[in-house]
């Protein structure tokens, strides 16, 4: 397969800020073969026109659980606590097989529209997760969730296992494992350690939900006498490469553990609000050296995957509580939802168009209203972007959508299968 | 024109959040004609089938100033008054009657295209803007910015006066006219009673600005001893029916104040945000039986005219700000962009889908991954729509957008003199 794509604006996010005019981009096989001067004798088998599109490297949606889109809109306007175990858990003690591949299926769809082109997933029956990930084209870093506080703790310690070994580096290198411990306040402190251990074993990441709530860091104070933070980096947690979602709730004590551990933190602005969790201190993070990269969560609790919301939300909402409108500017959230989140994911060949790096890559059609006049598109894709303003998505040199047309699913089976698993689900 | 709109899901918003499944809706000339069981002597021009359709009332974005599309994406991540003095004020200063009407045409294509279909703009050159909305076949409310901080206030008022009987009630009734003192710390005490008077005489309301940022409440001190709300509404401007954009700072007697005199209160979070102004008191307002409309500004410091980002923010941001998930619910947010602002800008033929009233209505497209499962459509709107899921526009009786594509206006031509009025502007 060999793409080239004439005469496009290029955002790199190769570290330089700016952007290549009139710019031609040749993709061989699953790679960025050339940018600018493409030699003559390369002769591409598809053609892309990039005039008036802005071409960028596809985002990195780096916490979700796409399988809560069966979920989305399901239990709104309600407190934290009630929402999760009173409605989500039990729902979800019910999900089967079938109904994780479907919602898979739907979320993948929704993220492809959307310009993600890989996403970091927590959840379980991830088999039909990376099941939905092969079929679609799609890259993701998966994690079975796991914790012991319903007791079955070791059996999903050998399911992670088994996992790694069933899917890390399969689907032409697309699917990536990490170790998930869900959270501090489900896994007990002998557990993490074993997650800790499981992760160097395997020599992969670690993906932890911490901070998020400020019931949280209270309980963490009342059982441990410290922080969430505190508490899994002295169990060693942070020994090992994390991905750790939403920290919300952080001290300084916490900020300077982060940094000085190389914790890779994923803000999700769109949950962190809708559930009423509050704000990350983003400005300390970044100003501390802190990895920070972007996600939506799932579609439970935003309700949607989104990427170009949380672009917005993460370059709007953060001027707004600094009371500072050069907080946060636009070129620092489009770093979080690309090259950070590859660093967070591990995943040094995705994250920029450079050369020899894999060929993700997103066109947006740029002949719409709202992107007219053109005085900064770096602005325009924090500020003035939809999701839907993306046209065409390549994913590991492969082109997954063309014209807003999907071409590696079938949505009119994904809307009839989801419609048959919502009801199923609904009258058990 | 007869148009009939078959087997659609409606959410009325008059007043029972209840939607209406397999509904039928007739309209005939301007107005909504029957709900429901439509007579079988109604024979339409136009039938729409509204299946998987989302019907609902016309969005209102009740404070904004169209023209300055032109400099959206122009000068952002700044801080505000540098941003407004150096890099707006000075461009605004160029700008043309030409340059005025292209921008109108610009941004009204944007609003139709995400589902307004009124809006109240504040601005200059208005004779443009009103012949923008004439031709478009869009509804507003319009109002000639005026000030005295610059010494020619009282031709202003001569301006105002002659656009009010140039334009009100004109364009089928889709025009009305208010009074735009700019903002207390550009209009003299003397000069707002003017613009009280000649809104008085007139017999119209008034559009103006309000304790948007810190300095504004801080200066107003300074100089008068009182808050921004405090003076104005010792001068009387609050007799008139007023609506008052932003309102971010306010004391808890400005709040009594605000719903003691009746106030229509403006929200507009995506502005606010990213200027780095804050958070409005958005909670506190609904309590005290403030009537509470939402807008998007202009795209200046926004960067879109897109009223579906308001909803989502007007409903996650608050719930972050006071720690509770239950904060503006999704339904509160929706009636803040529909019926309030109805409310707002005095047309209370407008905001919802009743027998009677004007048929300025929209359908949104829910044949989309994050439209599935259904478990809630009201929710879906404020938390998972996205602008460009309104596939169909009717105003005032008539189909102004059909299948994404609007009618009555010429986009190509729209993006070629927004190119030409750009460059001229620039490079002057």
């Amino acid at each position: 397969m060999k793409i080239l794509i004439k005469n496009t604006t290029l955002l790199t996010m190769n570290g330089s800020n700016e952007l290549l005019r009139f710019c031609d981009i040749a993709i061989e096989n699953d790679k960025i073969k050339y940018i600018g001067d493409i030699p003559k004798d390369f002769m591409p088998t598809t053609v892309i026109d990039g005039e008036n599109k802005l071409t960028m490297p596809g985002l990195i949606n780096a916490h979700t659980h796409i399988a809560m889109s069966l979920f989305r809109n399901y239990a709104d306007d309600l407190l934290f606590w009630p929402w999760l175990t009173e409605k989500i858990w039990p729902l979800e003690d019910k999900l089967t097989s079938d109904n994780v591949y479907w919602a898979s299926m739907l979320s993948i769809a929704e993220m492809i529209r959307s310009g993600v082109t890989c996403f970091s997933d927590m959840y379980f029956y991830m088999d039909d997760v990376a099941r939905a990930v092969e079929e679609s084209g799609i890259r993701a870093v998966l994690s079975r969730g796991v914790a012991d506080i319903s007791g079955d703790g070791e059996l999903k310690l050998i399911e992670s296992k088994e996992f790694y070994y069933k899917w890390n580096n399969k689907a032409d290198g697309r699917i990536t494992i990490m170790v998930a411990p869900h959270a501090p306040y489900t896994c007990s402190s002998d557990y993490i350690k074993k997650t800790v251990a499981l992760a160097k074993e395997l020599d992969i990441g670690i993906h932890i939900h911490l901070s998020e709530t400020i019931k949280e860091v209270e309980d963490s104070y009342e059982k441990y006498g410290k922080s969430p933070v505190k508490h899994v980096s002295d169990l060693g947690l942070f020994d090992v490469n994390t991905t750790a979602a939403h920290c919300v709730h952080l001290s300084d004590e916490d900020i300077d553990i982060l940094s000085a551990k190389s914790v890779n933190v994923i803000n999700n602005p769109g949950s962190n609000l809708k559930l009423g969790n509050g704000f990350a201190k983003v400005d300390k993070l970044i100003s501390k050296g802190v990895n920070l990269a972007l996600g939506t969560d799932g579609s439970a609790s935003n309700n949607n995957l989104n990427m170009f919301e949380e672009i917005n939300l993460a370059a709007i909402v953060n001027k707004a509580v600094n009371l500072s409108s050069t907080s946060v500017p636009a070129i620092k959230a489009i770093e979080m939802a690309t090259k950070n989140g590859a660093t967070a994911l591990n995943l040094n060949n995705i994250g920029s168009i450079e050369i020899g790096k894999k060929a993700d890559v997103i066109l947006l059609d740029m002949k719409k209203p709202h992107f007219f006049p053109r005085h900064n598109e770096i602005s325009a894709l924090a500020y003035s972007a939809q999701a839907s303003d993306v046209e065409t998505v390549i994913i590991n040199g492969r082109i997954i959508m063309d014209n807003y047309e999907i071409k590696t699913v079938d949505l009119e089976k994904i809307y009839y299968n989801i419609e048959r698993v919502t009801k199923e689900l609904l009258i058990e």
